[in-house]
């Protein structure tokens, strides 16, 4: 009893005990049971996946298996699959020491986050209603994938600086959150958002950044020495990079309209991120003294197009539209990184470590304004009258809207991305301020020795070891 | 021949000789040869891949090219194709002097093997009768994949004891063995086994630890040093869980049925694998002192559930019921890492290098009787008539066969994947026992500079050359 | 005044100045600019992608959405992305210290390039003759990044020698000379390469060793201590060469017919793959000292059947063919990097960086050839009426030509392809050796330091820096 008291006392006055042996058992262990216990009340498989399919095919006069859901989204779906786990995965590996807790950790996340992604939005957009029950097929397991996202951008504010057991408690409540916004915006609302410019990188983004807020470390500086890269970090991030930047095409169609509406969306996101390539280059080199290089902006920057292209992919914003979008967020991205990243940590104690506020806020906001202007300024001449009927879904009860109003609704969106992610985050982020959910001091983030057991050092490996004994002694120390 | 005798009493005696110039170059043109010369006689285009397709379309009455199985089943082959070689090529990375043999020689055997698998397979499933050919088209080349990936994990256990050509050796048994236990399996008792359970993990895993046991080397310890991870190493092995994990829906759905089939086996695969994750990460936590996450854990158990699945994901397991699997198989495998391997090597004198037997042995079987229980309680209520005859093709001569015999014959194949992979790991154990296949001594293994040619290390780049070199010295006499 | 003339002195007299931070921008930026001018005059979406796509489905008869092209080619056209930035670029980060350019510009030269693709392909192949512009879908941007192709081989040969700038120029002038020479051999000549032995190999690998060869650096061996690899270089590389590897078969059926075409150039070049990997890993061990394998070989020649295969890989070459094919590129390629580079380096003064002419050149004339003799004796037996008529488009203005006629101009396409390789290589050639580019001096090549901000060594982290002081200071004098 005098030993909880300690405890307390340690706690709230400020001595970390990162020690999360109990707590992250408990926490994975009680989760999943509740996943199967709900996933036993209310998942089944949908009519596509389910083994009555062929007599499903026969009544509804389908021709053949190939016009299964499956066909037109699994391609996607896996490139959406790698985006998350190697993708975001990998971005987050750029740090020295943190390797292990930036890939490691988003796929922990990533693996709670899409079971409850599933019953969250099976609970709002598939429910069945004879039986009560959420049937799910290909489409929901994407939807899933993307939902995950926006908390992984989250992550990507407080990376370095949480625990695990932290995280999956900003998972629970940011897939909750997600849910019901994105109920909001595109069922309420009906603004479209394929890309998730608003839904998810709005969202996740100022997510992040509240409760990044919140959880203001004052004397962060004291892990400064390892918040930073090593030369073959860095090459581990591209990776990641380089995989989002590939199949953010497949992000962006993997939900839209079969045919012609995941035909453009593919291109007209291929078309933004390769400008965006450009313009990063251009502002990293013009921002340095010699016109060096900075790996942070290609890493990140580059993407910016991908987020921008969110809303708007599948209308027809034409490909120089695009050009102009991926131009545009490729500067206002890396000028984030030069100007704003600094400015927020030292006056507005924001301390964005992977700088989501340029990859996803910004360029997220900015996709919701292009997608709602897209979606106000378009015409049956553009689209042809099917064309425009099925683009923005005016039937049942929105059959009578204009496309004016529908650009309205649209920017409505934004403001409820918006604001769920600020009010969420600061609910969120006085959840996790909590003194007993096992984050890292301050002279201890970015080091992935305070979660994992981490390997001896390359530097002493046998040969070296019998020359350097006094070295091997100091780096053995830190195992 | 003195010199020859003396040869000989080196090798007898123990002293190895790990020159591989003559013996690998040998080995892989006759074998290549020997390929071509049996493709020569024997491998012909399959209708959907031969010229004549267009006259076949017009025969069967297909409406469309997109019918043509290449776009149902291509998607999922390249996944495959990353996982056997990205998947299990960067998983074997994780030692600190072993990555170039961990992705090399996986290559390697992948190259060759997947030839040698085209043949035997094709002699056993593909015969055309009219002409004596095997007809080749997308379904061949992933079932040579599959087969591949038994000879993968065989090597998992061997991974750094064993020589170039002694991997060529053990592929071309493995092959042949897999061909006819598949057959057995398959084709005689009828069994179902989409993602491989039984077929490609029991048998390739007890394959391996019966080799394993064979080659036991009592002395292994003098390499020790050279068995573990570095830093970048684990990140590296990251690369090859994360493609493995995210591609392992495509891998037990890749053969399925069309439509349902193939949708129904991804998504189970998806929820088991997500399951996995959290008890991995929780049992990980629970066993190590202050609760530190053990990269081992999480690069090898999270994948453990898409072996569990891999013969009941094609079945209505449903969705709670794939969580469970997952949800049992993470923590089994944790524990394996845990408990069973440091005990079966120093009691059993097995040594597993990647802990094979807990990845693929234990959760194969436990997949094998998770599909016969399915298997046996399936019921026309839940499968719809057509549905329970497609999936368990219960047609032709197994028209008559109800799901609870199916279950005793799903059954019976895990028995005969065991068998395969003992009896054929003894005889194939012996042979590699032969001391003329330059395997390395005791105290090389795990060690590159073997068989590759290894460049400098990073620490002698020039500027700290200058000032160290006799660090530089023997850093390079290691080379 | 005084000091440009002081500046023009110091560039003709040999003094590089490498700071290119002026020049990058302005050109990434003016050509950005331009790109999304000519986009706005020229591109707009084709029928498949643009909204009217519903109605142009009922017009054509055409009965579901799954026949737009882009279900037929998207899962290819991922891969050959991947190919093209995750493929070309990490194969490009085996040495020590230019991972970061070489992952880095492969992105930039690509994210151009596919833009500037887009326009001179579309010029030639897509333009709509009712109102002048260009339509592009899914089929174009495959094209684009096939394009992009040429101009990351040529990069191979110049990969640390010269500047982003200059290779922004390559880029500029080699998508242009693509375009023409790809206009001549597949619309004049009515050749066959759809997967580009001729279009993309031969001329991009000749296209490279020119400019190499005319900006020959006599005193290279000052960077030479750069030029190698280190042991997780190496394995940055073998995810470049795996990926390559893999999606090969993706690239050369990307743009083949639907149907048999698509499926029969996969299986082809899956197995041409798999019989080089055998031959190189052959004559690798054959050539060193103890049987060593060469890392070197490895990532690139195993890649060589893939070359060879461009041509051919839709034809009916048989499986036995293809691996014939195989076989003998991975021998020639092997030799390449053990004699020619070496050769041509010495008495040619071609300095190939990534030895293109082994991995791109050789095997791409050897496709040619292949491809022309296979054309040459194809017969309607062998392919079926139909069959023979789609294969090689035996329509329109070329309905009358026979096999032996159409091998005649496959084998005139391989003499084009040279000849706009080398002589397109001269002229740019001489333009990149004007001496404002910013190219590093002979002593700064293969070092990511003169365009990128390199983060500090891994060596000098905090613990060990307290004991190696003077290691450090020296070790941050390169920073």
């Amino acid at each position: 009893m005098g030993n909880f008291v300690d405890c307390c006392r340690g706690f709230w006055c400020g001595t970390k005990n990162p020690n999360v042996r109990i707590s992250l058992p408990v926490v994975c262990f009680v989760w999943q049971i509740a996943m199967i216990i709900l996933f036993g009340v209310f998942v089944r498989y949908d009519e596509e996946s389910d083994a009555h399919w062929s007599e499903h095919r026969h009544e509804k006069n389908i021709t053949s298996d190939i016009e299964n859901d499956f066909y037109f989204r699994y391609p996607s779906f896996q490139d959406v699959h790698v985006m998350i786990f190697v993708g975001f995965g990998f971005l987050m590996t750029f740090m020295k020491r943190y390797s292990f807790g930036g890939v490691g950790f988003n796929f922990l996340i990533g693996a709670f986050g899409l079971q409850w992604a599933l019953l969250m939005q099976g609970w709002f957009h598939s429910l069945d209603p004879t039986d009560g029950t959420i049937k799910i097929g290909i489409e929901n397991i994407i939807n899933a994938d993307f939902c995950v996202a926006g908390c992984l951008i989250a992550y990507g504010a407080l990376l370095g600086k949480v625990s695990p057991v932290q995280l999956m408690i900003l998972t629970l409540f940011g897939i909750t959150l997600f849910a019901v916004e994105e109920h909001i915006i595109l069922s309420l609302l009906h603004a479209r958002d394929s890309g998730g410019s608003m839904v998810i990188h709005t969202f996740g983004a100022y997510y992040g950044l509240t409760i990044s807020w919140i959880l203001y470390r004052p004397k962060l500086d004291q892990s400064k020495h390892l918040g930073s890269s090593v030369y073959h970090s860095d090459v581990f991030a591209m990776i990641g990079t380089l995989f989002l930047w590939m199949f953010w095409p497949s992000f962006n169609s993997a939900i839209s309209d079969h045919g012609d509406g995941q035909h453009r969306a593919a291109i007209n996101t291929y078309l933004a991120l390769a400008a965006s390539v450009l313009t990063t280059f251009a502002i990293s080199s013009l921002s340095a003294k010699k016109g060096k290089l900075d790996m942070v902006h290609i890493q990140n920057a580059t993407l910016a197009a991908g987020v921008g292209m969110g809303t708007a992919a599948e209308f027809m914003i034409t490909p120089y539209g695009s050009l102009i979008v991926g131009f545009l967020c490729g500067i206002l991205s890396t000028f984030g990184y030069l100007v704003l990243t600094p400015f927020m940590e030292k006056y507005m104690k924001i301390q964005d470590t992977c700088g989501i506020h340029n990859l996803h806020a910004m360029p997220g906001i900015l996709g919701g304004v292009i997608g709602a202007i897209t979606a106000a300024t378009a015409s049956e001449s553009v689209y042809g009258h099917e064309g425009l009927i099925n683009t923005f879904d005016f039937e049942g009860a929105f059959a009578n809207r204009t496309p004016a109003i529908q650009g309205g609704f649209q920017a409505a969106g934004i403001c409820v991305a918006l604001v769920f992610g600020i009010v969420g985050g600061i609910i969120v982020g006085c959840i996790l301020r909590l003194p007993f959910w096992g984050d890292p001091s301050d002279d201890n983030c970015f080091d992935d020795e305070v979660y994992w057991e981490v390997p001896e050092d390359e530097e002493s490996i046998p040969p070296i070891l019998e020359y350097n004994s006094h070295m091997v002694g100091k780096s053995a120390d830190r195992m």
